[in-house]
């Protein structure tokens, strides 16, 4: 079903935000995974739709790194969960907006993930995802 | 059960980021509803947790219109259910973390709200809930 496959949320101490995430917030913190291919470790609160996800960068050469020295920490992106990306995409370019990818890539659990760009996407940066 | 109530998204346009929401994302549009107390119109997708409500200022004086102004539109703030937002306030006031809300205010459907500070949440504006 469509729907918020998760927020994603820039932080750049993961220890301390699992921390206020779960023993202040009191979210379930559901896992910890190191994303290699991403440089990233990820914490992912709740399953299923509308999870919470903190992303801290590995490599301080990153993309994402160099982002959260120029911008701190913050929200980040939003992943929609569509159920045809590529037709999504279509409908995207059709309509002028600016994709990240220009197919989709393998994504977590044999999933397809694009980006589309915020210019595409008012002034959000959204991940699709088809399971 | 605590978790993601929603994500809000900062539009200049409620219509067009509807139509793009509902028609190439393919959400749910529960509904749109104007809050004159708020100031805003809100489309809300999805229903439950893990909603994404689309935020518009009604009145280009309040400070959600100026902020649209300044920085564009965008990923606003994540609001998180939580069992007792009074003692979840005490814990981050005891952490020293800076509360926009000093004691809960009535939000929709009954529900008690607070806003914290994104100096006090790494970087993200926080909106905790108690239903």
């Amino acid at each position: 079903m469509n729907g918020l496959d998760h927020v994603a949320i820039l932080v750049s101490d993961l220890d301390a935000a699992v921390k206020l995430y779960r023993d202040t917030y009191g979210l379930h913190l559901d896992e910890i995974e190191e994303v290699p291919s991403e440089k990233v470790r990820v914490a992912i609160f709740g399953h299923g739709l509308g999870r919470i996800e903190l992303v801290c960068p590995t490599d301080p050469e990153s993309p994402l790194a160099r982002r959260l020295r120029e911008r701190g920490e913050g929200l980040h992106h939003v992943c929609l969960a569509v159920t045809d990306v590529r037709a999504t995409m279509g409908q995207l370019a059709a309509a002028g907006a600016p994709l990240l990818d220009q197919v989709p890539r393998p994504g977590a659990g044999g999933s397809q993930v694009a980006f589309v760009h915020p210019k595409g996407s008012r002034g959000v940066l959204v991940e699709l995802k088809q399971a």
